[in-house]
């Protein structure tokens, strides 16, 4: 039995300052090469890279693949275990396909694995997260659950919407509850729901998912502003950054916001001309 | 082979009084963080440990990820291994998210396992309990079986009635059949009927599931009541302990029921000012 | 390779006299605490073992659980691998809850397995099957398939008569063909087409499954003359011997007709007052 | 890696005149014992290997449960590894009853496998084919693949013809690619289509599957002569021999095509009184 | 770790001359010998190793059979580790019939698998390639991923159109995501958008799939062209070379274009007498 968690090894290495930024890339598989067309450069790992270096963010999220053929140990590495197409119709599942003990052998620090629940194959999809947590317990890395609740009553009780608050807290809760050492989940859209679920967090640190490129700088900076405020150690975020031409800058507003405490209109207003 | 039974250690361990009252802490997954809105301290765990503590209980039921992060050797731990959201549609199926060799690990004393008989998973939940079993001898820790038929000719037949007599006696009696060295079953609403439960039993000891929070403190008492008197070992509860803000308080009265066989008019009275 | 067979050595055993009673008792999972109504005393395990002491049967058969907490070693037992409710209601299939490893520790001097050739799940059922046999054979204990065909054709072509003199033959066949010791088949009703079906069967011995209780003890003992004089080795009876409050007479009236091979009409008389 | 290939190792157990004839028994579990009524003596497998030896054959093929029960090596032995009942209405699918290494105890000298290509269940019989392969290959015993596609496009291009030259051809070449040492495809009624089929099959040597009684011995014994002419190694016949009462005789007449060259005609008139 | 990637390995032996032509040849399973029937000689296997060594190609893919009756050595080898018919109607899925350690023993430098994104069974077949990917890493042995999404939204979002950009972009964005170490994918038909493919299979190189024979040769060499200025390696081409009765002269023809960048109208007027 360890004298330390597997939640403060992730802090240390994902929160160092703190709070936590990671670079989510992921998207290649998860949405296809499509999601790179707004800044081409993106489609390239290298620049992703990049941008993490630069921007001084904690580390980045990349599938095995991208990780064999471009890890250079430059960012800490959360290597994501399972990944889905989104050509796929059928009820939410995303099967595992790297192992913890590959995934350590490709430098990950940390490793991440999403989970539907709701949906008809969420038995499958303990399964796989039960050998992944016994796994990543045996080889001392701490586990990151994306908890992304989708089909099942997500459907018929909420309509489709993943980010109502009752489905964001219910995410939260199942997190922590089958192990996770840290967790991502969606934005409820305002902080004092988005409290409540990271209460129901308890001792698991809760990282915002970034989401789609959202329309202005302002809103996805006051997001995280308020996220921060609401309790979250930090946010996985890809496209909000690697979308934009001034991916690096727009990082380190990221940064201050996420490091430093300031608010949105705080470091807009101080890095307008 | 041992010259003790599974079932006389986990009395040794949660019915050193003659009887059983666990406190029930699952519904994080099972139903979500809704559940806490009653008496919010509920969503924490440590809160939880306190009421088992002061209230003298013999143990708590954690799934792995609050045992993980929580769980202080405070109160014998039983290890709930398998659970499933409400969000979750299909077929009713609870897989294992934990191993029984994990569940030592963390500190259990007992592992607990639900299997939904009538499902059309109930082929799979089998399986799953074959396997929880063999592990539970091979491991010497007493496996508490959660029978709650559901699905199937429970809908067809029953009319979706969880609690009718007939479905809990057969639930108690395919606990006993398939290796339970102690269950967790539904109560009938009736003393007769539920001793009837608790004679198919036979020699495996029979908990009450709690359930929803009752109206009244009477209620509840007087149900607890009746299925002492119907021969079971104690109750399972959660909601109708940490969802009362006096949980603490309502706790020891159903230790005077449970432990000292008290009737619930007379706890009811002394407790009255 | 041993130089006598699992079919000798089951014999030895369960049929020592030339030919078999055992006494089956794994309705509690099959059928549910409703058919010890008829016979309360029959809810308890020691009661049934009484039983077959008493009116002096060759063996039980239990599932794990009534093994485990009651098996006292007093009459050969046969450990019934595998179960399922009657309030599953999909495609037939019984999934194992032990393993033949399990079993022998549990002091079983045979295992019982049922199959439901013709269900859509009779694919997965033979798998079960093959490890089950592979088991068996390195433990040196024989196997006895309970052969019940149920869906499929069994339906669409015979109507759901599971006692067609076809069915009954081809379930026979099946048991020899996939490698039981023993075999467990339902009575065609007419002792032509059942010494048929032992025919198929070959050097596998046939136990005529009992099947509910039948409105007169004439009625039982009739059919129990003639699938002896068919050619069966005996019966495994359940309901029709510990439904009945006299089951020990009854018992040894069946024991004149197995062992003795004597008519039922001949023991009627003798047994009136 | 060995000197010499398991095709040649077939050829040399079951082929040692250059063609081959093996008795075909596997009918008890895939069409019931009704096969047997015409002529009841074959519900007897030692009649069988009677049949076999008096014959002159190469060899017989039994399911594991027979062959375990009565194999006395007195002609060489094909196990079969899986089989399915005839009352199984669900997509083509025949699950493995026996191992490799189990067969190889039993006195084996080839294993057979069916697949049923097109069937819903296609990719799962490629699964239990893959790992039956790899075990032969391991135990280096010749794999015999029952070709016959089954389900799919067989019912919707070709409305069910299994005998359809393409279908027939398609049956040879998947055998081929799939690692068989020999195999056994239906029969496409004329000599010219099956020859193609032949080819298609390459190094693998091809067994003629005997199907359904014909209505007169000389219309099978002319379907042995044309596969003959058209490139098979032989035949693998069951009710065509042993549905006969002249059984033994009828073999050798089918002897003298498959192994001495002659024609139909020749040695209908030879045996005519 | 070794001093070298796989994807290097690969070139060193698949790409000697910088680029690369492979001889597919697994239609024998996924087509059948229908596609043979245009040039006849093409059934046998020797024949395709001869075209393969005659043009002076960098490889053969053949199916585990197929290399284990035929393969001498001549020419490197691609196992195709997996293969479906196409009598099959189900959800897209193609199960492996070999592993990776077989594959080596069979002589291969260099392991294939097809995956169908998009499809059902999309889950199912990443299972697969996890395990398989994992084993090739232990053997050191290059996995060339088959990458051709179908079923699910390539249904119905782009009306089955497999070469559409967007989905041939994905298709090689997922060969790289999960551990690819080169890639098949089909044409686009532009060079403008294939090279956005290309681009999206960052390091991992990527051969055409060379597709159903083209009315002419002109409108192959074309491709070839097109999709070699595009930046792909090279091509897995089958029925376009061997379904052409002067398969050896058009491979060499087809060499001029990869191996020596010539244009399609070039090497065709120094073809022309």
């Amino acid at each position: 039995m360890r004298t330390y968690t597997l939640t403060e090894k992730f802090k240390s290495i994902f929160a160092r300052r703190g709070h936590s930024i990671v670079l989510a890339y992921d998207h290649g598989i998860e949405h296809g090469p499509t999601d790179f067309l707004e800044n081409p450069d993106s489609v390239d790992p290298e620049y992703i890279l990049k941008i993490a270096r630069d921007a001084g963010f904690d580390g980045v999220v990349f599938q095995r693949g991208i990780a064999e053929k471009y890890y250079d140990g430059s960012v800490p590495l959360i290597l994501k275990l399972n990944g889905k197409t989104s050509l796929y119709n059928g009820a939410p599942i995303s099967a595992p396909n790297c192992t913890v003990e590959e995934a350590v052998s490709l430098g990950a620090s940390a490793v991440g694995f999403t989970i539907y629940a709701g949906s008809d194959y969420e038995w499958k999809q303990i399964e796989y997260l039960a050998q992944i947590k016994k796994d990543a317990s045996k080889f001392d890395i701490p586990l990151v659950v994306w908890s992304y609740p989708r089909g099942g009553k997500v459907d018929t009780k909420y309509n489709g919407n993943e980010h109502h608050p009752e489905v964001v807290a219910y995410a939260a809760r199942i997190a922590l509850e089958l192990g996770a050492d840290a967790m991502k989940i969606k934005y409820t859209g305002d902080p004092k729901t988005f409290a409540w679920a990271v209460r129901a967090a308890g001792r698991v640190p809760v990282l915002m998912s970034g989401g789609p490129k959202t329309k202005t700088d302002e809103e996805f900076l006051r997001q995280v502003e308020e996220v921060i405020s609401a309790g979250a150690l930090g946010v996985a975020v890809g496209r909000n950054v690697w979308q934009r031409k001034n991916a690096v800058e727009f990082g380190k507003l990221l940064g201050q916001i996420v490091y430093e405490g300031k608010k949105a209109s705080e470091v807009l207003r101080a890095a307008a001309p």
